[in-house]
């Protein structure tokens, strides 16, 4: 199957799937907001800012006019961070035909309305299919060919099977599931326990006690998805545990990168600063934090890491809260509702 | 609380364990097998073959009798290898009394038998109360006072409580959990996946494929662990993926270390042979391929890895059929029970 696909965003991952799609044979537009940025691409045909050593091959075309850009695409990737996708969405106002599928790659929640992705595309395109595609994929191993698989998750079956059938190679294995809250919130929140997990690397404590951070992390995401009107199964899958996984382990992930800085003392503005890339967990531990108060759920380590980012509270010092919190005879939490039968 | 503890086995964990105790107070008598091995823990106070570094104080008497050891303690802590443990329950036949609390840190499951620790102990003492200590704790870790988390696990929950006042310190946290099955069986089909995912990691691929790999590994190990009667949330906790992510991505994991040797062409004989311990995977590996046909469960990772070790299949084709297996259209496998109402 060949089509035409709008990417926006050439960032590292708007960069590698343009790739992927492109070594397919489909004709990919791609589109970014720093004309300069997009200018060298085009001369390059290399992004060695976002994405060193990848190749743009010659089905790739830049643009710098977003509207040229989507035009007679069958599907627009987003591919711009969280929070910009607002502002992307409107520059298109007015050019985006009905048949056209989103399919949305960015992991976040907008602030302040606390909205995930597919409810502010909604806002603006409601008669549009929209596909969440998200899974442990870091963009480096991508575009080597590395093995990597993915989700494509939409309420729509048809929309999931198209963009599956569009993205699907013998490197990239591509799966459907019908849970789009779920594999929007995994995406997301994982980011925050990314944060802490790098924060425990870079206060030097061990592999012991991120494996215990990353265990209780996936299930107060899972608390919180279940109220939020997610399948619990999907925290279970590639986009829960798979995405927390690779996110929390890999020197790929810029929220770990940040974390460790965090970790090791340097303030939020100089370990975001020396990422040079938006680091998504530190907008979604906001959203996060606020969505665990107005769901009325209890999520310890999202709560620790907000204070770390945003009241100035010592990482050292939250991390010992949250290995230190159990009480003598704390029976294991996932096992909290079988204690009566004991 | 202070008490006597018996430590049978003085391998890595056992000395660990040991060290634990000790510093909290506790008088602690450590056997091992090997008198020599014993001689020199004496004479250095340091276990140089297997956990350098760490030094083991006058409150740790050391054994070369079994039965010595275990007179008067109030716990025996069975710290051999699985395939050790009938040998061992045979040397201290006749010198246990019934208010002694068995303490098993092997994981692994018995070969041609295919029982659980549990149940061997159950054969020899079923009048003794049985708790499982496992969890993601690398005693490199451990015994260097790095936060680490531990779940003790019984049918009794006096047991469990007693084991947990025992062991708990400030850096090493223990969490009780009523389900010995789940807690038996995560712990040793972990060390599977583990091998694969080294395995992975010699051949080359990335940390993407890694996560794919643990994602698929704890939801075929539930599966099987359901069959065999264990609470399937376990799997979700500190026992479950907490000591699968552990196992996986730590360089301390000599399981994972023997799956890189074979991914990068040695033989399971030079494999094993380089690691100089006890690589539990290896054998786990036969009793979960049997245990998988006789409960008729779907484990398509541990029989590619059987298919590695014990039926001379190449590595790098095993981990192409896992990871490209996926037909077009496949939904996510979490997700399988809700498709009828996509």
């Amino acid at each position: 199957m060949k089509g035409k696909i709008g990417v926006l965003g050439a960032g590292s991952w708007g960069t590698a799937l343009s790739i992927v799609l492109a070594d397919k044979g489909h004709s990919v537009n791609l589109w970014g907001r720093n004309q300069e940025h997009i200018e060298s691409l085009r001369c390059t045909r290399e992004n060695s800012k976002y994405l060193p050593n990848a190749v743009l091959s010659q089905n790739i075309n830049m643009y710098t006019d977003i509207c040229d850009c989507i035009k007679g695409c069958s599907i627009i990737v987003l591919a711009v961070s969280s929070q910009g996708i607002r502002e992307t969405l409107e520059k298109i106002k007015g050019y985006v035909s009905k048949e056209q599928i989103f399919v949305n790659v960015s992991k976040g929640i907008e602030n302040n309305s606390l909205l995930r992705i597919s409810q502010i595309v909604n806002d603006y395109y409601p008669d549009n299919h929209y596909v969440a595609l998200s899974g442990p994929s870091h963009a480096e191993e991508v575009c080597k060919g590395i093995p990597t698989t993915i989700v494509s998750a939409s309420k729509s079956r048809y929309a999931a099977e198209y963009v599956q059938d569009i993205f699907i190679t013998n490197k990239l294995r591509v799966y459907t599931n019908p849970d789009v809250v779920g594999v929007e919130l995994g995406g997301s929140l994982k980011n925050v326990i990314a944060l802490g997990a790098g924060i425990s690397d870079g206060l030097g404590y061990g592999d012991n006690a991120k494996a215990a951070l990353m265990t209780r992390g996936i299930r107060e995401i899972a608390r919180l998805g279940e109220a939020m009107g997610a399948n619990i199964s999907t925290f279970a899958g590639l986009t829960g545990i798979g995405d927390l996984i690779v996110t929390c382990t890999s020197m790929h992930s810029r929220n770990r990168r940040c974390g460790i800085q965090l970790g090791q003392g340097k303030s939020l503005k100089e370990a975001v600063a020396s990422i040079g890339m938006v680091v998504e967990g530190v907008y979604t531990t906001k959203a996060a934090y606020e969505l665990s108060k107005k769901f009325k759920i209890e999520m310890p380590i999202t709560n620790e890491i907000y204070k770390i980012l945003y009241d100035g509270c010592s990482a050292k010092e939250s991390v010992s809260n949250l290995m230190l919190r159990s009480k003598t005879h704390e029976i294991e939490e996932v096992m909290e509702d079988f204690i009566d039968s004991w």
